[in-house]
């Protein structure tokens, strides 16, 4: 009769202790951060978990007007990160897919957070150019676009990501493998 | 041996069927919407629910730059219905407060969540202009404020809410009792 509700209770906190985290890619235009995102979102959410992914179509489906100025991006990434944080106040995993390209946005997010773990994608800029899978570094460089991250718009590397996955000499498995290893903590 | 195993997935079934759901309030500035709100809120929290307010003050404070035109508005509860429908999908309940003077965007946010509960905070734009809280009514009528619902800005009085509460004649008691009878139905 008391083995039962031992287990039971076992079983409840842990549950308890599935708390929610933030999954933050960041990197370049074509650096494969969507597709990344997209393998980590499917491996966690076939364990049936609850998680979300945010990500750039996403987001400025529902914010329309957003720019490409620091101001406008710095904006957008913060209210992404208010939204990715009530999220993981709720005990849901996020991954989210973001060029962010500014130091400072992503640590706005990160102090936002409560488990923030930042993965930076990294690429050269020569290899997201050659990819150039939307076309849109040629319309860049062709002056089409103005403020595109990596032409006339910098983008500031991460100097302390929890995880770096170069997606030009990894294959996508390899890459999923090391973000999937380093979440195991938390879930 | 058998009987506790059938518990435990009574249990877990009971849980799965906790799903989220949108209690917004609507109703003209200074007619007990945040209150209400804030006793609703609380209600359903103590009972260890996940529930998340979403007002005001906390969705400007993401979105400093929202104007009070038509087209702002209508931006902006279009975003704030985002961010109650994500919580939604993810099993939280959410208490939504926000005058939302327009039924096309009520409707938009209706559309965007599964289980939509519409509470007008009905009082008369006289009572709301006497009690005056913060001084915006005073504010309006001098012309120091544009836009202001009740003054020179329209609000459309919802025609089929699935709640209708009136703090000019009830206790805010009664207006706490006759919601959290409703949502019995969503606990």
């Amino acid at each position: 009769m008391l083995k039962c509700p031992m287990i039971e209770r076992a079983k409840l906190s842990d549950q308890k202790e599935k708390k929610g985290f933030v999954i933050w890619l960041t990197g370049l235009s074509g650096s494969g951060k969507s597709t990344l995102a997209d393998e980590v979102y499917d491996s966690i959410s076939a364990n049936g978990n609850r998680v979300e992914k945010l990500d750039g179509d996403v987001m400025r489906g529902v914010f329309p007007a957003t720019g490409f100025t620091r101001e406008e991006r710095d904006a957008h990434i913060k209210r992404v990160g208010f939204v990715a944080s009530l999220l993981e106040k709720h005990d849901v995993i996020v991954v989210a897919s973001f060029i962010s390209p500014y130091r400072k946005a992503r640590r706005l997010v990160r102090d936002m957070c409560s488990n923030f773990i930042e993965v930076f994608v990294s690429v050269s800029l020569d290899e997201c150019e050659r990819r150039d899978v939307k076309g849109l570094y040629k319309r860049a460089r062709a002056g089409e676009i103005k403020d595109f991250t990596g032409i006339d718009a910098p983008y500031e590397e991460p100097q302390n990501a929890e995880i770096v996955v170069d997606t030009e000499s990894q294959e996508l498995e390899e890459s999923l493998a090391q973000v999937m290893e380093y979440i195991k903590q938390y879930m």
